[in-house]
């Protein structure tokens, strides 16, 4: 940590400084400038706050060096780390897609969903059986039945299933049910409490951003999940939010190499949520994958007009079907394999542009 | 709700999003432009979203005309709303200042923040028991030991006591030692599992904005705790994240004035929490009380520089005084009065109210 | 400047960086820390930029240590900055008031204008002569028969007249028509040659924040007028660009206090243009007031309704007239004086100062 | 346009309402339902404005059906535009890399700039003679001669010129030496006069993204350029300002899919400027390409750590002939093709990872 000294801070005011360094078990280095005083503290500076510096008499500002994340951060760990669900890899040189609708809605939808995502060559199978909705009077989710509808629908072709967990009451519970991977919403992306519980267990989480989460934040995020012990963590960009309006959210693909510097977690995208409309889903997905995207989560329902939640961003099957092959086609032009989907260079001249 | 067809939407297109209103109750009216045909539907349109008709052949886009919320919405309850705590009123002519320091720490500590609480005038006391750290390496609260030590402080002035509930798992324990106001903190606005518990008891509740929730959402989330019940709720705005850096948050006073016409809830402020600096926050509670808030949420800690968590916003005990005095003269001139703190003079009165 | 080398850096990235910071003339002082080497550079570090750095092996990032501004910081220059308009003072004490309407339309309307202006207290009028419009079809501005109308009207009753120059060609026409203050709008704080052109002339520069400027490129937009030798600068808060779509534009009251503590300039608000509508106004100017601005940008109108531009935003005369008995009322409770208003009471002067 | 009443407005204020709308010459519709009235404006509603009627008695608030632009609108004018530069072509399905340093400094460096901007395989050379700094203190650009030197270097590859254009009185020199494409750079993106001013000439313009412009405003701002008479518009993403303080600013890839339903104009991409950063171009060029981006501007510079200005997003030559190759295939994989690099499928599989 560097505490930079106002212009006329005095002897005093700098030993004061000196003093609370040491009293942290740190060191102190002084560095005095032609405008400036600079103190630098020397040892681990996680223990150190800006805070409690800049009430002391004379201090300007103070600020770290170091990035407060410690076991997700690749500087500590510098193997890219891969997260195994029942024999499929997320991380690595594959790109992992993982489909399905928003919701849980019947056994009939989820039977058709599970067909269309297996038969466009996905590995892993995602629906919602907790919702968080905006509204209390909207559908909440079919609750304990839809897991176990997702469950039954998901087995029948052999796909993992992925379910987002709100309430750490239903832990336990989802555990039981086998969800293979829980998800962590956007919306509980700090709620410390919820990502303590997930910490504990011995299943791999998807941690969604939240809406408006700097990097260092949502790493933060991920931390207390490691912290707990428990490293299978996948991180998903899903779109931020900005002032501007002509999209649901701005799907930020600079977060991908990014984080892919900063931690070794494997990072995917949710392109349907970030632009929250079915025909942007193509162009996001691609620019994910060229973005150095490890993987997808992409809604898939089988009759889009009549589903129960966010109707306006799933894809038909048939339009799945010809995203993995375009997908496949991307992920082999930056030198990736997208799982499931064989290589078909020969063919791919004849499909549609972007 | 207001369907907008496509300019060259056919009439089996307008026929098809006819069907889909009337299937849902409601009735159509239907008007031809120049350029686009709309397709109003008539009833309580709460039960579409545009998602059911922007999927449908020959739509451009679908919009709401009302608003979501319904029972904390002043369309619908025009008396604004006041909420008691143990003798003291949040709403109403009075401007409430509830104080007290970020974290409860020591006996010591408590009681010396009680004791400037109370001096400075504040009839309501605020310590976090329980604390939403964005690192896990930092101090997480003093827990079940912390509630009590703010209990026991707060009791020797009659000061109701107000701290932050995290986890749902947690609620009887607030209800049973007592805790008079709960406050759900900014990171979990959207725990819509929290948000139900809370909706279920018959204690105030204090929901916090989240960093970059809009004034719908914020209103939805409130909607969650009145569809469960409890309409003791006040809103408290504490800054929004932007691109600007140079300070922690932005408080957005529109805010202000926009809730007190949108809804009947009382609406208070956090100006610690908001501008990060104990400097900024005389400036910013002035600012909130000239836009019309109802009340604040400040910090004040014995011993700033010792604080362990947000040591750099907390007021001293005689700052916090001196604030109050200056609020005083504030609420005054816009025809209100801060409860606490006797009225300087008696000329006010025929002052036009904010 | 401070240089931080990443953790494998080698002593020849280090004597590259210290080379480096050598040849343009600044010292260097390392700092060898547990985790990583600090490079200091000693001397005028506004020469450096950190990109000058960061391309260098072995270099982590590089990080500036002082403000860029000069001209306008209060750290050079500690007493605060008064703006004189042909004996009206912004800056100082009291709080001043410029109000009209947002565009020049005819004379019959500028007439009344100038009377609502007058008869309210206010002693600097506005008026739009050249309009910046989003759209190339609406109403550009009378222009500078505009410019005449508003001189004319404003003279009737001594009120010096503040107008946006948006072409820097116009310039000398501003002069000669005896514009008394330049606004520089929102979409040109950033248009440097603009900047340039009014930093070379004698007459007082408004200089509105850009939508989405931070502090310091505000700031700096500023130092490019003071760089050119007028030194006559008053910034104007406008709202900033945020997520929320529930009004027009963020009043950003912590702008206040922190400008008022990093540059010695006057800072004035535009409650008008922030919020985006007249019954926002109140709220939002009595706030800024509060929160210690110097004088208000407002928007009035003889007949809003039938305003060529922004009709929803501009005040009637009479709005117009009880706002201002509000901001005296307000202005005296932060130890202040709303100037044009007499004092209502004698009691406010033992109050401290905002 | 619609108008929405408030619940309690009465016959006479409907009444205004539609006696304003017929006095601008449009035909009403009243469409009464069970909590509002709506009242529709019939025919051209582009004279209309929502404060219009949101100033009359009884309204509740007005909206556009309509979007505000025509010209640029791919509702009037299907076929995609593409823009012809000396033979080169912008849109289409070829993707257009114009490449070049940020600014021009001395006649060798543009001679190595022009030679690694060919030998990457790009047709056109851009470079900047006056920039538009943050500070006024730091290097404006080398003016008229920088503009020579560019021209003489790009000549003799044979490539034409982008250049930034800021100020409107240098336009007729811009002319003079043969700049062949105009840029209208972030900070001028409504800087509506110097938008006139190019809107009258017959020269391709580079219309840049405002840091926080909308998709609306940014299509008004090249619709001012074309109602100027100038169609030869092609638009460029260069990044957004959010909250995220890890990288310079957010590439909004989702403008591209949007952007290319909405206009016929062509789109391109900086991902220089987005992130900043040299090593986050080639991610974010490849997201670009792969969301349908009709080209990029990228930053080339033969020594990159001695750039003047912006050093640390430029390429080497040689990471720029690997990028080339690396947009080759991307753009392959979405069925199109990197103009000036020949497609090498077989040789793809040897190629870094993203």
């Amino acid at each position: 940590m560097i505490v930079v000294m106002e212009p006329e801070a005095g002897d005093a005011a700098i030993a004061a400084v000196e003093a609370k360094i040491r009293a942290e078990g740190l060191r102190v280095h002084v560095s005095r400038g032609t405008e400036r005083t600079l103190i630098g503290a020397i040892g681990d500076e996680r223990k150190l706050s800006p805070a409690m510096f800049e009430t002391l008499p004379g201090v300007e500002r103070a600020l770290h060096i170091l990035k407060p994340y410690k076991l997700v951060a690749r500087e500590w760990h510098a193997t890219s780390t891969t997260v195994r669900v029942r024999g499929n890899v997320i991380g690595g040189n594959g790109v992992q897609v993982i489909a399905g609708p928003c919701s849980v809605e019947t056994e009939g939808q989820m039977r058709a969903a599970a067909a269309a995502v297996a038969a466009g060559g996905a590995r892993l199978m995602r629906g919602g059986a907790f919702k968080p909705r905006t509204s209390p009077y909207a559908f909440q989710g079919a609750g304990l039945e839809g897991l176990r509808m997702l469950k039954e629908a998901a087995s029948r072709y052999g796909l993992p299933i992925v379910s987002e967990l709100m309430d750490m009451r239903m832990l336990d519970t989802f555990l039981h049910e086998g969800v293979d991977v829980i998800q962590i919403g956007t919306r509980n992306m700090q709620n410390f409490d919820l990502l303590k519980e997930v910490g504990r267990v011995d299943v791999p989480v998807i941690l969604k951003r939240g809406m408006s989460a700097t990097i260092g934040e949502w790493l933060m995020a991920a931390e207390y999940i490691a912290a707990g012990g428990n490293h299978r963590i996948v991180l998903c960009e899903r779109g931020i939010r900005t002032f501007e309006t002509a999209y649901r959210n701005v799907l930020d693909v600079t977060a991908i190499p990014m984080l892919k510097r900063e931690t070794h977690l494997p990072v995917i995208v949710d392109p349907s949520h970030a632009g929250g409309k079915a025909w942007l889903v193509a162009a996001l997905a691609g620019a994910a994958v060229a973005a150095g995207a490890d993987g997808l989560l992409v809604e898939v329902h089988p009759n889009p007009p009549e589903a129960w939640c966010d109707a306006d961003q799933a894809l038909t099957p048939a339009e799945f079907a010809m995203l993995m092959h375009k997908l496949a086609a991307v992920a082999e032009a930056v030198g990736r394999t997208l799982t499931g989907v064989p290589r078909t260079t020969s063919q791919r001249e004849d499909l549609p542009v972007a």
